[in-house]
């Protein structure tokens, strides 16, 4: 499952079969994603700051308030990005033997500011339309001001590790025979029943792009 | 709201009505999660790794094997501790004014490890009986030797902001008229079926701290 380490620091030091450093391993868990924490650092010390993100191609995005500390201090320094899908419980007959099931990956790299105003729209477009298909043409149209007071950083998917692990307990072999229940208990994100905005303009349909999301889970 | 900030690092920069630097808004998010990401730092450049987590009074704990990079580089560090539950899309009219509803918590301070056996042993147990209540009683009881190779780090609630933000978009007052719909999507983590270990000794029960669990959601 491993491919070269494209760096020390995301050679895998440790449960060397759970990681891999190929973009088939990386892609998927990226895609199933919106959300991410951003590690950086001010003055020397760690910050970690969650926000959404999304791949397109061979680089990931994020963005945020041109005011945002974090997109202020991230923005052509190093960050890590790490995006974590946690699949359920591992509950085996020992303590020690207890585990979570999880999809991550960590990306390494500078943070580049996007610049030029139709690429930045376009980016957001393919943000939006990525989670909600079709909604960016149905929004009233983004303002030169909003444009101006939003950032969008991106980094490409170059210094990457994916960390997996799934399936049932490995147990102490002697450890099976105990009367002790094992196995895993799923974790599994569901979307809920849509809540309209209580000023919604009367007679206003919930779009398909909702449904189907809400429906996909 | 908000409190006096506990220090620079923790002052809310931006959108001070999501932010709170009081116990009374820190301990429920902590408490509603399990999974953290943990900021640290290698010769200057930042990680951040995802790890479960959980509280005991005025502390948040977590744990690893001793050979783990992330525990044995975060020891006597600065660490930054960030918890994150996404509650949902929230839907404007222009794409501006999208945002998530969240609950999140960002914890700083310096990791120290937890020393002595019986205190690890005490700990490892609230920690277990926390997610499972009655379950390490159950378990295969621990060796010297996996207690040797467990690390355990805990850190102070001392230096932490949490930031909330719920409830309906926020749209500019002319966009209202418009016919798009608008609203929330709420993420609602659920557990999946339990998934018994293949090698389950036979005749072995589901326990109740596995099924109430489930039912939690």
């Amino acid at each position: 499952m491993t491919a070269e380490a494209p760096s020390d620091r995301t050679r895998l030091r440790r449960m060397h079969q759970r990681g891999a450093h190929d973009r088939a391993a990386i892609d998927p868990i990226l895609d199933a994603g919106y959300l991410c924490h951003v590690g950086y650092t001010i003055d020397g010390s760690p910050y970690v700051t969650p926000t959404l993100y999304w791949r397109e191609g061979d680089h990931v995005y994020w963005h945020g308030s041109s005011a945002s500390r974090m997109l202020r201090k991230s923005e052509g320094a190093e960050v890590c990005l790490t995006v974590t899908h946690m699949d359920g419980f591992v509950l085996a007959r020992s303590g020690f033997h207890h585990s979570i099931n999880y999809r991550s990956v960590m990306l390494f790299g500078t943070a580049r500011k996007v610049e030029g105003d139709g690429d930045k729209l376009e980016r957001l477009k393919v943000f939006t339309d990525g989670l909600f298909p079709g909604r960016w043409d149905e929004l009233r149209p983004v303002t030169d001001q909003e444009l101006k007071a939003t950032t969008l950083l991106s980094m490409p998917i170059a210094e990457a590790s994916a960390k997996i692990r799934s399936g049932p307990p490995g147990d102490d072999e002697e450890d099976y025979a105990l009367s002790v229940w094992a196995g895993v208990l799923p974790v599994v994100p569901q979307f809920g029943a849509p809540v309209p905005c209580p000023r919604l303009n009367g007679g206003t349909p919930l779009p398909a792009h909702v449904t189907d999301l809400a429906r996909s889970t």
